[in-house]
């Protein structure tokens, strides 16, 4: 259960040097683990002869400063809980190590799956921010696949398309987004929502789910089905930054439920901006579980 | 002599696994080999066990289509003559192979090095071109050593950011400027001088090596070295695009010659733009070779 810290990649290379050959699971994540994370970990456990944890909270991501002040740091307890999970080593460096002075380069993802949803929202350049951390922290550690949440969808289709695009060569591993009993996803955003605010924050699962249930009952028209959402999170006194329906691929908008659609909405509650997702595919019935009673 | 040729990067990684662990050197080129080449392939092979080239005429790094339409294509003589200078492999991918459908990933180096010189005359985009085939080049063939030449002086300082700041396991080679007998530096775009434009362009490493005699003679003053290199230029009828005077590792510009400073010019003759550079570092008296006479 001890769990080895390490803090500069040239110990984290020397560490992983004698477990490269029989293979290597990587999670990247921000700290403030959650049990969104813990199920990442355990996929990479179930699949790696060696998992790597790595928590940065990654400065050129975020776009506003007081969210990126505020974004829970609990080191200490995470390394307990990676632990726990089965990982075998922490990468936690200081941003003077992933930006050393001089650092001038950025790995840049263009068109249509960077301009909208988060990218419309909060800019490219948190994409950029995104890539370009990740580029470094599997370039770092070199592993043989990398597990993301499917709750950040956008940015496991940038991030796939980032690694093709590059050759960087470790498979991308989408896992199913981890949820509270009352649907909501879990991030670790949620430590900030006041009692009252988790209460609204509930509605956001539910307004998706009630977009899953009229599409199981048939509904197609992507118009019908985000006033759904919209409806549902209007009950709650919530009005989101955006209610989308896009190609689950190319993140373009669509206009029939041919093929698998990303639903894919943005919410602030009160001070906490929280996204969520489910896809919508023909023949596919993924519904959301929401505890009873909180309909 | 065989030397095996693969189009595909799933190729090259298969042709190169059986030979990772003894070391591989790699010299990145756009083809038309000459001299300069060679000279970077045979320090290639005095350093490794696997010798790669590759050959790729890089869509994304040049700015006019007049250019990259009149780039010279001489696969097969190519291939022959890094056969003789102990190439054991050649990748030469397709543009689709490089950039398939859906390519929208670039990597960018930011800063007063991709600002000054070629990045000033060409456009930073010439940069990003050649940092995002790099990345991808080198992700392709996983080297231990990459070999440049210093001709291209601005593009070396790059790549080392680029490498350095993604973290791509490499070591960067720069390998001096090859030269012909009258002191031009070799380069590809060489054999589209006219004889006229050939004789012209000598006035080049002239031009450079009055700087040098000039920096040799104790004269520390940029202005007064510049413009020593323009007045050789314009005694053969040449107006260059640029002549300065920066710091060696940052591009800046610099006022006293205290530390390592490269000069750098770049000269249109007739249709070709051709560049060339020499550095001038107190206690190093590294001069341009000029065959008798041409002076």
């Amino acid at each position: 259960m001890s769990v080895r810290v390490v803090r500069t990649v040239a110990e984290l290379r020397a560490a992983l040097a004698p477990h490269r050959a029989a293979g290597i699971g990587f999670v990247p994540t921000m700290g403030a683990l959650h049990e969104g994370h813990l199920s990442l970990l355990r996929a990479a456990r179930a699949e790696n002869a060696t998992v790597v944890l790595s928590i940065f909270v990654n400065p050129t991501q975020f776009g506003e400063a007081a969210d990126l002040a505020a974004y829970p740091r609990t080191e200490d307890a995470d390394v307990a809980l990676a632990g726990e999970a089965g990982t075998d080593l922490v990468f936690a460096p200081s941003a003077a190590e992933m930006y050393p002075a001089g650092f001038a380069t950025s790995v840049c993802v263009g068109g249509a799956i960077t301009a909208t949803l988060e990218g419309a929202l909060r800019g490219r350049s948190h994409f950029d921010g995104v890539a370009t951390v990740v580029a470094k922290l599997l370039l770092a550690v070199q592993p043989d696949r990398a597990y993301f949440g499917a709750k950040d969808a956008q940015q496991v289709v940038v991030v796939r398309r980032m690694v093709s695009d590059l050759g960087i060569p470790v498979e991308i591993v989408a896992c199913p987004t981890s949820r509270d009993a009352d649907g909501l996803a879990r991030s670790s955003r949620n430590t900030r929502l006041s009692a009252e605010a988790r209460e609204q924050a509930a509605a956001i699962p539910r307004s998706l789910r009630a977009a899953q249930d009229a599409f199981a009952g048939g509904i197609r028209d992507p118009r019908g089905l985000t006033i759904r959402v919209r409806d549902e999170l209007a009950a709650a006194g919530l009005d989101p930054e955006y209610v989308e329906i896009v190609d689950a691929d190319t993140l373009e908008p669509i206009a029939d439920l041919a093929g698998p659609a990303l639903l894919a909405v943005a919410v602030r509650v009160g001070e906490v901006r929280l996204i969520d997702n489910v896809v919508l595919a023909p023949g596919v019935d993924d519904r959301i579980a929401l505890e009873s009673g909180s309909a």
